[in-house]
């Protein structure tokens, strides 16, 4: 049996399970109108967000259409790379919408089912989580499936070398364009979200002093609205963007490995046990009625549990099927990805989490004002890049050694690209767990919007605060895979480059010595990169803030009545302005990754590119980890103020605690994450546009 | 005439230069008798600190020096490494002391002479900084000179390219001393200054409402302290590391490249002519009386382009005469370097400095709130790092293309390495503009705390403002040298190696491929350790400020009388308390820069240390970048609301800028500048223990 064909049948069993799931979620009771009222709002706010963001990039995807179009005219490209790219970034931007569909429609029947039980509450919003996970690898492994069935049967006359390496070159473009989409979901959605709960707690918390998710606050739709469309639209392109990086990164290696077809068939067919394991496992999630957070913590990973056994004993017989004993290095590949991106996850866990040591240390820094917080915080985050740099170098070391042996240079490659796909196998149950903690934050702003029951909000509040906890090993994954996939596609840059120099008989051998002054070169500017980007991202969301500080204020002081409840805000300017300065903010970090790897490649030839792609890499990586720890640490030691240690709410510390949140609010929300895209991204565009390069560089 | 000799006598000119100014400081009347009384306190906790330092510091060297001595009794080292190593300790060590003895003498001295006239104060603090700049080129080519001739003596029935290369491998472990006592100057010092500038101003400027250098603040002295410690004599140890370093990396790339003895006669010789120049330039600093910064500062610079314009007609002939016309190449490599040096130091000034638009637009986030300041600061620094990267690449292209074409390697290399010698040539007298910054500073603060004549401290403040300028232009060339050191240091270790591989005869050939699975681990590890070390610095400083602190609270309340003046503070306690926290927390920075690279040598054998050597130096070089200016931008965004902007001093504007100033100290005066120093180590040890590594490593 051709084990391929797995991954159309799974990806259609992902699309209608998750189709059934929203069925189910659907058919929840919304509540009372004044709920209703409020959740049309926050989804209207979204809607309006999608629109315009997706008629700005669809100009930015037609500009992209043209220049492939020209390109692969000139011969630079194949015919059917432009088309590649555009179904990429359709489907990722798809991902987002589905995602975001389901959630603002899940946010309010979450708030109503908490009024029934923890449990109902627990479903509604996982059942939510789960159609966002499966849609995304369900859309990835579909058109994954129509791009390779299509290629397969127009280059069906070639050998199959050069078949596969026609196949995965087209992938590649396709997760370019999925890259470009998540990247300006990410960082508009992330300026979106951040910009808008900053502006709505400097004036509404700090200035006038009304708690968090105030009606009278005029940008409480707003951040409302910025949860979705970040934390949900947002994410949803980004993970679908990783996922179907790391399949077609690892399958772009499988001809220089030796592997042909069977080296596409192994990626393509974990992915697809994954989609019947996650499947599997949203069946093992329930929860009693305790709201403590140690039950509930376990009743997801339950599920996730389940899931990565199915996929680690699946996976063997997989890969002995496929390609026999010789090769069965490639399962422990496989099961290092997996076992490092659960310990990342657990770091990230250990630094952010307040039942650790180095949250609490970093709370009672607040005791001496909010400078000490702040170079805590950092310290902090800059400290727990420690762990995860040396778990991804064994897990680089171990998937390299396990494929490859000492010898076999492209194997061991094959077996990094390999220990991504298995980092994210179980992507449709882990972001499950994962997105459903934007529906529950969303439900508990709801809740104290329309002054439910306190039971309520207690319900919802607990599954959020469990949300903060998956979302930290959600990030594991995300981080760790980048890392791995990010390496997997500089191997296939190599790849690219040399098929090119083959065919077009070209003069030219790699030199990527770290002592090539091209390289070295590449390496200096792609190791400052991801900091240009993270300062373009996070000024964006200042900037931002500050416009709707000035519109907030401007409302408290002109409608009359707004404080006592008698007049109603105006909420739709401050969705607005949010919007508007999204889309525009967005478009210089993304022309920043389409643009250097051409500059770099022009200037410094292949060499100073494949330089560039390690450092952003490195960096990247490391500093990706930093701002989502830094981040997480800082929002949960507020957290933990809150609770009512050091003073509680509204003490000195807390005042300190919530400068720390609020700078945190960019580096985990905005910067850190986009810059895991990025990092991919640039070796896309690299791998792209390598033809052009090759022709045009000056070296 | 062999030009060789002039190292030794130029470098007994610059200590007999130094010594006739420090004659003429010392001569200048010390003012009141309680101007005396302070500046003896202030000298008498800084002795205390330096001899604890240096008692903690010989007990390290004591440890290393016994470490070596048995690897070199195996086998490993040639005997004469760890007394080369503890030369290098120590004089390092010696220009530190000296520069601080003559700065706390000095101060007191320029607070005087200001109550005369500013040309006055200028020439006292100058020729302070003069002394300093001059002992540590003095004392740098003196102890090259000393090493050079012995071991050409020893071993002078070598033929020329073996002799060379072992008194070239000598010295490096005599810069490897150098960097180690930097380190630990520069680590202890920014902690001692820095916790004391903030344990100092959190109680006393924002608990108790006094101003800064009030005299009623039990933590005055040890702030004053702090200035000397760490802005001087950890300054003098760095720059000393960083021009010696510069110098001893290329002549251990002169065989490789094929130059022979003339390869180390080049740097030598160009550090000689920056004596006599830098000694020439100091007759052109004078000022008017006009206290606006332009004069001032065109009085400085002065100096520093006569100096600079000396070098740059005196090398060209030194090329020209000693490697001939074949290699004038390499005449152009100092230049690039000269010019990189300065442009890096424009690059500093335009993004810190209040006349430019990025302070202006931070001093503006100040009116959102702390959270905003910091988030700006932070995207401030990442953004800034743009450009010196791309000077950093352009003088690397430059300078290799320069030096060796674009076929010979070594010679490219060995151009990287001179770029760093022509960037360190005017130290003499670009230090003496620079480290008379604090000298001024100090006075400044005598001068409020002995109440002399507002005259006097417009004019101290209008030096001291003035000396933030040159400082930001001296870290431009401290930290693009210590780029270029680093990357001709990774050179020299890939050279150490290959010779080690050929006289053992052993099975081994460089793989530096950044695709090597080694080296890419290597890059991670490298790439997270300057994080992990900022992060250690970092947090060291907020441990001890919290200790000073709850010191400065305790004293407030427990000391009757203190606030109206009546009874004394007890300085002492808290100078003491600085003294041993910085003496503590000192201990694992420096460990971690010797253990990790002989740790990755284990695990992953040379390539995989020659990784971890690019991936340190990049990131180091971008984050060090990014927390000098991150942190320089904050202070002067405070000095410009304090200069009357934005509401001025005790608005809610000035809270928000002191909360980042405060965030900006350890970015800027521990962690940032220890980067430098720490890049340069990582290589140094990883030479010095290459032979260990080849033996005993896993690969």
């Amino acid at each position: 049996m051709n084990l391929l064909i797995l991954a159309p049948i799974c990806s259609i069993l992902a699309l209608a399970f998750a189709g059934y799931l929203a069925y189910k979620v659907l058919k929840e009771d919304e509540g009372t109108e004044q709920m209703k009222k409020i959740a049309t709002a926050i989804r209207q706010g979204a809607d309006a967000y999608l629109k315009r963001q997706y008629t700005g990039v669809a100009l930015f995807f037609a500009v992209m259409f043209v220049i492939l179009g020209i390109l692969a005219g000139f011969g630079f490209l194949t015919p059917f790379v432009p088309f590649a790219f555009i179904s990429g970034g359709f489907f990722s931007g798809l991902s987002g919408f589905i995602g975001m569909k389901i959630a603002t429609r899940a946010n309010v029947r979450t708030a109503h089912a908490a009024g029934k039980s923890l449990n109902s509450a627990l479903k509604v919003a996982f059942s939510s989580g789960a159609v966002m996970g499966l849609t995304v690898v369900g859309l990835g492994l579909l058109d994954i499936s129509i791009w390779y069935y299509l290629l397969d049967f127009f280059y069906r006359n070639l050998d199959e070398a050069m078949r596969i390496q026609n196949i995965t070159s087209a992938m590649i473009t396709f997760g370019m364009g999925a890259s470009s989409m998540a990247l300006f979901a990410r960082v508009g959605g992330g300026i979106f979200t951040k910009a808008a709960d900053v502006g709505a707690d400097l004036v509404g918390k700090i200035e006038v002093g009304i708690p968090e998710d105030d009606p009278r606050n005029p940008a409480v739709i707003a951040d409302n609205v910025g949860d979705n469309v970040g934390d949900v639209a947002g994410m949803g392109a980004d993970l679908y963007e990783s996922y179907v990086g790391s399949i077609v990164s690892t399958a772009a290696l499988a001809v220089a490995a030796g592997l042909g077809v069977k080296g596409v068939t192994i990626p393509m067919t974990i992915a697809s046990i994954g989609v019947v394991a996650s499947i599997i496992g949203t069946f093992f999630v329930k929860s009693g009625e305790k709201t403590e957070q140690k039950g509930l913590l376990a009743a997801l990973r339950r599920g996730v549990y389940v899931s990565s056994g199915i996929i680690a004993i699946l996976s063997f017989f997989l890969v002995w099927n496929v390609l026999g004993w010789e090769h069965i290095g490639v399962y422990f590949a496989i099961l290092s990805g997996l076992i490092a991106g659960n310990l990342i996850g657990f770091c990230t866990e250990y630094f952010t989490s307040d039942t650790y040591k180095p949250t609490k240390k970093l709370a009672q820094t607040t005791t001496t004002g909010a400078a000490t917080v702040i170079i805590g915080g950092i310290s902090l985050g800059m400290m727990s890049t420690f762990l995860p740099v040396i778990i991804v170098a064994m897990a680089i070391a171990a998937s390299f050694y396990f494929a490859g042996g000492s010898g076999d240079y492209n194997m061991g490659l094959y077996g990094v690209g390999i220990a991504a796909v298995g980092m994210l196998s179980t992507l449709g149950i882990t972001l499950a767990t994962d997105a459903y903690g934007p529906v529950a934050d969303n439900a508990g702003g709801i809740a104290e919007m329309t002054h439910q029951d306190p039971i309520v909000r207690e319900r919802t509040d607990a599954l959020d605060s469990l949300g903060n906890t998956t979302a930290a090993t959600g990030k594991g994954f995300a981080i760790g895979s980048a890392a791995l996939t990010a390496l997997a596609l500089i191997a296939a840059y190599r790849d690219q480059v040399e098929i090119i120099v083959k065919k077009e008989n070209l003069d030219f051998v790699f030199n990527l010595s770290i002592l090539n002054p091209q390289v070295l070169i590449g390496l200096f500017i792609g190791g400052m990169v991801p900091f240009v980007f993270a300062a373009l991202t996070m000024d964006a969301v200042g900037k931002t803030a500050q416009l709707i500080v000035v519109e907030v204020r401007r409302q408290f002081k002109e409608i009359l009545g707004l404080m006592d409840g008698s007049a109603e805000a105006d909420y739709a300017t401050c969705v607005d302005i949010c919007t508007k300065a999204a889309q525009k903010e967005m478009i210089m970090p993304a022309l920043l990754a389409i643009i250097i790897p051409i500059t770099v490649g022009l200037l410094l030839g292949v060499n100073g590119v494949a330089g560039l792609l390690a450092g952003a890499t490195v960096t990247g990586f490391v500093l990706a980890v930093m701002m989502a720890n830094s981040g997480g640490a800082w929002d949960n030691a507020k957290k933990h103020i809150e609770a009512g240690n050091l003073g509680g709410k509204g003490s000195d510390c807390h005042k300190a605690a919530v400068v720390g949140d609020t700078v945190g609010d960019p580096f985990k929300d905005t910067s850190g994450p986009a810059i895991n895209i990025l990092i991919k991204l640039l070796s896309m565009v690299s791998i792209v546009f390598a033809a052009f390069i090759l022709k045009f560089s000056i070296f």
